[in-house]
C-alpha cells in the first residue's frame, strides 16, 4: 500500500480549509559563495512571520538528484508519486496550451521541420520558425478530414503544435516519427500494440494531408510527431483526498495539471493579486485551494537573480490577503527550485512551509532555504506534503486501532 | 529485499544487551505558540543527560501526516514495516484483552446492541450499556456450543466484548455484520472465501444463540460482528533478530503485541517502578528487553498538559536504575504522539534517543522535539530504529563483501 492508497483510505471531512500556494521555481542558489539565495535575499517579512508561526521544510521534489518538469514536479506536490503516474509528453503539451483532454483523445506533440525534395530532414525545427508565421500554418491544418476521428490542432510556440485525435478505441502507444537527426526522412508512426493501430493509421493520414498542405512553404514544408499520449487516469481530489479542489492559476499549463486531477478551474485572473481575489469569492464552495504564482519560475529561467527576489517580494505582498481568509492549514511551496544562477529548473530542494494550529514550534523565525534545514518538517519528500496538509486539517483517521 | 529481510540476513550474535524504553504517546505539541512541549517543559535531567551523551531524531512512526494506532506504531517501533504487517481488528481487540490467540483461531470484535420487535437495530450501542452490566452478559454467552469449534467470549469496555472461535480451517475472511446505522436487522455474516466459509456458518450459530440468550435484556438484546481475523503472520524476533526478547508491560495490550512478534512476557508489574524491577530480575535471561509505560499517553488522551508533564518526571526519574544496568544500547522513544493539545494520537514525529559507545556527538544537550530535529539520527521512519539499535549492539555484520 502506498501513501496515496492509505491516505485514500484514512480521509474524513470536516469543514477546513487548505491553502496551497506555489511559488513555481521558488527555491534558489547564491550568486557567488556563502550568499543568500534569492528567497533569502528578498524582503518577505510575510512569510517570516508565516515560518516563525508555523513549520518548515526542505522539501525534495521528487527524489534527491532529480530535476522535475511541471508536470511531474505539479504531479507531486499534489500528492500523486510521479514515478508512477505518468504524463505522456502529447498529453502535457497539450493540458500545456489549455486543451482538455477527453477519455477518447490521443495528443501528440508536432513539430514543423525542413524538408528536401527527396523528403528528408533538412531542419528538425523549420528554422525555428516565429510564432507568428507557424501558428496560421497550424490553425491551417485543421482542415484536414480523417474518417471517424475527430481532429484538434492548436499552435503552440515557434516551430512547435499539438495534434489531438478523438476517436473511439484509439490507443497511446505509437512511435515517434522524429529520428533525432537531419538527413533522413521521418520515421513512419508505428504502433507498439494492437490498440494502437488504429491511431497509428490515421497518424499516417495525417501526416500525408499535412504535408500536402505545407508543400508550398519555405522553411515550414514537413512534420514530426513524439509523445503519442491518451489522458493519464489520475484519481480525482475528491476520490482520494475527499477534497472540493479549485485551481486558481494564470497559465494554461497549471489549470491543465490541476484539472488532470480532477480539481475545478476557478475565476480567469491575469494577476496575483487577481488570483487572492478568484481565491476570496471561491472560499466557500471549495474545501483545498491551489493558488500558482509563475513569475518566480520566469525570472529564475531569465537567470535574472534580481528580477527574481521582486518577484518574490511582490509574492510576499499578498500573502496577508490570503491568511486574512482564515485558512486551517496554509501551505507555501514550489514544484522545484529555478535559480537564476543556473536560468532552469533545478533538483534542489525547495523551501517549504505550513501553518496551521497544530503545528509544533521548531525554531525557524524566517522563510528560507538555510532556515529550512533546521524546521520541523525536515526533509521530506513532496508526496507526502499533501498527507501533511490533511493531518493538520484534521482529515485523516488514525490508522488501525 | 525490505530493512526486515536485510537485517535478518546481516544478524549475528553477542553477549550485548538492547533495552528499548517506550513512553507511549511521548511526543506533544506546545499550548500555544512557541510554547515547549510536554517533554520540553518538563524537568528530565536523567533524559537530558542520556541526549547529551547519545545520538537524538525525530521519528516518524509510519509515514509523515499518519497516525497510528497502538497497533500500527509498536509494529513500526518493532520493525515490522505496518504498511506489510496488518493486524486484524477483532486481533487487535483480542490481544488487547490479553488473549493469546492460536494459530487455529478467528477473533472478533462485537458490540451489543439494541433491536426492536422486528429485530431492527435502534441503538448500535446498546445505550453504551455500562461494563458492569455488560461484562456478565459477555461471560454468559460462554455457555453457548458450536459444533466442532471452541468458543472464548471477553468482555471489553461498555458495550463491547471479543469472541474467538477456535477449529481447524476457519478463514479469517468473513464481513461485518454491523450494517453503520439504526433502523435495518444486522446483516449476515458473508464468508469472503471457501475458507471462510464455515467460520461464516459458526458465526450465524453464535449470533441465534446469543440473540436468543440476549432477548430477555432491555438494552443489549442483540449483537454485531466486526473485523473478523486470524493471528497475524509475523516473523518473530529470534527468527528476524536472533534475539531473546522480553516484553515488561502493565496492560494487556502491549503486551500481547509484543507476544505476537514472539517476545516473551516477563513478570507481571503493576507500576513503572516494578517493570524496572523485573528488568533487573530478567537481566540475564534475554538480549533485548521492551519495556512499556502507558501513562504518557493516558495523560495525553486526558488532555491533561500538566498531568502529562508530571508523568514524564516520573518516567524520567526511573531511567538511572534503567542504565545502571548497563545495556549495551539503550533506546528511548515512543509509538507515537499524543499531545495533550489534541487529547488524542497524532501523526507528530516522536523524540527519540539511543546511547551507545558507538554514537556519533551530536551537539543535543537535552530530550525533547526541538533538540531532536538537530540531532544525529536526523528524521527517520520508526522501522529503521530496530537496525540501528542491533547496529549499535554490534549484531550486524556487513552488506556484501
Amino acid at each position: 500500500m502506498d501513501i496515496l492508497e492509505l491516505v485514500r483510505t484514512l480521509k474524513t471531512s470536516n469543514d477546513s480549509k487548505i491553502v496551497m500556494l506555489v511559488a513555481d521555481g521558488l527555491g534558489g542558489l547564491p550568486q557567488q559563495l556563502g550568499g543568500p539565495t534569492e528567497l533569502e535575499a528578498a524582503n518577505t517579512p510575510h512569510l517570516d512571520a508565516l515560518a516563525a508561526g508555523g513549520v518548515s521544510g526542505s522539501m525534495i521534489p521528487i527524489k534527491p538528484g532529480i530535476t522535475p518538469g511541471s508536470g511531474p514536479g505539479h504531479l507531486g506536490l499534489f500528492g500523486y508519486d510521479p514515478l508512477k503516474f505518468v504524463i505522456g509528453r502529447g498529453a502535457l503539451e497539450a493540458t500545456g496550451v489549455g486543451f482538455s483532454l477527453g477519455p477518447d483523445d490521443v495528443a501528440i506533440r508536432c513539430n514543423f521541420c525542413s524538408l528536401d525534395a527527396a523528403g528528408r530532414i533538412t531542419d528538425r525545427r523549420a528554422g525555428r520558425i516565429p510564432t507568428e508565421q507557424s501558428a496560421p500554418l497550424a490553425v491551417g491544418l485543421r482542415q484536414i478530414e480523417l474518417p471517424g476521428v475527430e481532429l484538434f490542432v492548436e499552435p503552440v510556440k515557434e516551430h512547435r503544435f499539438v495534434v489531438v485525435f478523438r476517436g473511439r478505441g484509439l490507443g497511446g502507444n505509437v512511435a515517434d516519427t522524429d529520428p533525432q537527426k537531419t538527413g533522413v526522412a521521418p520515421l513512419d508512426p508505428v504502433a507498439g500494440d494492437q490498440q494502437s493501430q488504429r491511431t497509428a493509421e490515421v497518424a499516417r493520414q495525417f501526416i500525408a494531408a499535412a504535408t500536402k498542405l505545407l508543400s508550398g512553404e519555405p522553411q515550414a514544408n514537413g512534420l514530426t510527431m513524439r509523445g503519442f499520449s491518451v489522458k493519464p487516469n489520475l484519481p480525482t481530489y475528491q476520490q482520494v483526498y475527499g477534497l472540493r479542489a479549485a485551481a486558481i492559476a494564470v497559465y494554461p499549463m497549471y489549470k491543465g495539471l490541476a484539472q488532470l486531477v480532477g480539481m475545478e478551474i476557478v475565476g480567469s485572473p491575469g494577476s496575483l493579486e487577481e488570483e487572492i481575489d478568484v481565491l476570496a469569492e471561491a472560499w466557500d464552495d471549495y474545501d483545498f485551494f491551489f493558488v500558482h504564482f509563475k513569475y518566480t519560475d520566469s525570472r529564475g529561467e531569465d537567470g535574472d537573480f534580481d528580477a527574481k527576489v521582486k518577484v518574490i517580494e511582490e509574492f510576499d505582498s499578498v500573502v496577508p490577503r490570503a491568511t486574512a481568509l482564515g485558512p486551517t492549514v496554509l501551505v507555501v511551496t514550489a514544484d522545484h527550485s529555478t535559480p537564476a544562477k543556473l536560468a532552469s529548473h533545478s533538483w534542489h530542494p525547495v523551501p517549504t512551509l505550513l501553518v496551521a494550529d497544530t503545528c509544533r514550534t521548531d525554531g525557524c523565525r524566517a522563510f528560507g532555504e538555510r532556515e529550512a534545514l533546521q524546521g520541523g518538517l525536515g526533509r521530506f519528500e513532496a508526496i507526502y506534503l499533501m498527507p501533511l496538509a490533511l493531518a493538520h486539517a484534521q482529515r485523516l483517521g488514525k490508522f488501525g486501532a
